[in-house]
């Protein structure tokens, strides 16, 4: 059984939530950023398979940014969904947020970008459905991953001139 | 800043979403149980705090039953909310479900249902909120988790017998 | 080389012993009940396999209760045997127990009940060796399996219906 | 005994190495990305603290793009220094190689810009001593990440218009 | 609760039992050395505080050769006791066994002798009750030991001159 | 493309370096002695594959002697090459150092000897490029090296007899 792939970024939205146990710490009472990492590809990659249908594989991260630490003990909520399509490749953006375990206040702690490219058995690059932003933030944020994908193919030319 | 404590079983809503790894298997390609079952845990206590807002410690396990088994590269999602409520204890169902990768098809893999204790500061019972299912199937989740209950207070009267 | 399959409790007999160390605690400086569980899970699949002597998966984990919480730096001994057998199906019951690291004190800290069932290769369930009890404890146990053998049978009937 | 605090890129140099086991994949026989970018991340901040000598936190990441994959089995070789220094903060370069355990035949696998923040008890920025890049490579790397760090300010200005 | 510590090789006997799951190999489908140390390492700091009933940390590690590599899949059995004590020290022995999961045929995959001193509160070394061996193999293996310590010291009289 | 393989002990040179965080240690707020084993095994067995460029096994382990705990947050940095070469063994030695985050001030914390053996495709023996010391120190680590293998290989003959 197939189905139709799906098409809008809510087609991709994905929802992660963990706790910040002690193994999960840097020593200073907060989450480690490695791990933090860790779980954010994992939820951004499974966003990208549930866009595209086809093995996938990471290509970059941009813009990952921490806005305040995450406490030992926290709630950590992951949010992913495709911001923007290329031919081959998919931007993922990934929103992490802290929740207090008592109070459940909620805090905006980091975001990032995940860039993936769907590949056939041999691991050659091939085509992904299109994303279609409606809302208003949907076509926001496929401006500014349209920015960064700009951004990324002028720095890699730099790189290779 | 605090607020009203969550009441009914929608405001304990946790999702969660994995991807089965390598290690994460039992050598057979699939899913190595005792996994599942750490992260059925996880999600089952972020919900017991969010239904209750103090800290709480796992009490019980049961009726825990594997549908099938869950492949390698599957992806994974929990969906745990608070069932039922006793004076100072809460039921908390899980659903796991295995999403394949590529069809985006999803089974029902394993359900189970865990017990959690509110505690105070010194690790007290305290009293919990009173859930208050409304939909037919959330009232027919508290009707099962009603005989659990009985059920587990009679298999305790016997163990102390 | 094969040898005669065990057919006693005690040829199923098996003990796991762990140290709780900071990775395996939940931030209250106790042990992490997931990992317990995955502890558990681990110990029973070797008895349920040196019972039988063939592949088996975990079907179900009933009546698991914690009786206290384990501290961090305890010693944690499991111990596991078949109770009960079915026609392709065991249980096997799994103690846990904390020991003091300095003072040697044991406390019983939590029960459980795994069933697995044998498979061949293709996965189909194959009948297992009938487990023989002969002493008191053993038929006692064997007597409580079976109690909570025709429960669950009961109880997925219900939710079959 | 303390002593004057590195200045130069090479006094910040950080080489760490690693084996691709199967715990460290994704399924496709290559290493799994949040693996490696948990690497990177311990890898930069020893770099961070060999510089400034105080405790850092991870402030972002970017440009973090992957040339290709790595395998199982794989030797990884990561080899951070700090390139540039704002008042507070430290831009660190990795570069992470894949080298095949037989052949030794090395290969640049990917590469991240990771920016630190160094912090007092309290958690508040303190400033960090100035970089000093000496070689063609070391100005031409403080150039580029001078220039990432323009991009990073104008975007944080552009997310909080 | 106190009890009188432990003086026999068998007070401070330890069995752990595990399975090797792909997690714990090395990529050639058998298990990774590293894993199966730290296993050992737990396994006879269990039996070092069962002997001493102090705190105690690891001093030395000799002796630890593999008679054969571990499968994927196999069961992995740690016996662990103290051989030999000094005045602040322990010898503690570990014999590691593969059984295989559906033969049962177990075989000797490898041992090592593991070195712990007791220390107090401040970290200093403190004296430990004397083992008392007994049984033949438990004297053969005392006077191995203290061969073993005896070539320790030397060792370390050469590291220092 | 392949190279001649490496002969002196600097060509098989390996530095790892990792931070001691809280799921690294053993619950006095030091490492883990079995996770340093772990780390150090990994360091070894590159130095190994990078001497004899064909996979190889841990055979044996000795010598491990730790000098001082390592605490939690120190950067800790292992180096390993290969000291001595048998017909189809490497005796690799691996130091490990603490640095202290802040002063950077680094202490000797252990070191070991690590005995690998080169094996073909079926996991025979086979000949390694013989390793020649040239500096004072290499050829007085060599000479320790043969020393302990002819210790090894003493106990062996014991053993067997």
């Amino acid at each position: 059984m197939t189905k139709r792939p799906p098409r809008y970024p809510t087609d991709s939205g994905t929802v992660a939530t963990h706790i910040i146990l002690p193994g999960d710490t840097n020593g200073h009472n907060t989450a480690f950023g490695g791990k933090i990492m860790e779980w954010m590809d994992i939820t951004a990659s499974v966003a990208a398979m549930r866009h595209c249908g086809t093995p996938c594989v990471t290509a970059s991260v941009d813009d990952l940014s921490f806005t305040r630490p995450i406490r030992m003990g926290d709630i950590v909520i992951l949010k992913a969904c495709v911001n923007y399509t290329g031919r081959t490749s998919m931007e993922v953006g990934v929103r992490v947020e802290s929740e207090h375990p008592l109070t459940h206040e909620r805090e905006h702690a980091l975001s990032g970008y995940f860039t993936f490219v769907a590949v056939d058995k041999e691991g050659k690059p091939m085509p992904v459905p299109a994303v279609e932003p409606r809302t208003d933030i949907e076509l926001r944020r496929a401006r500014a991953a349209k920015e960064r994908q700009a951004r990324r193919l002028e720095a890699r030319k730099q790189r290779e001139s």
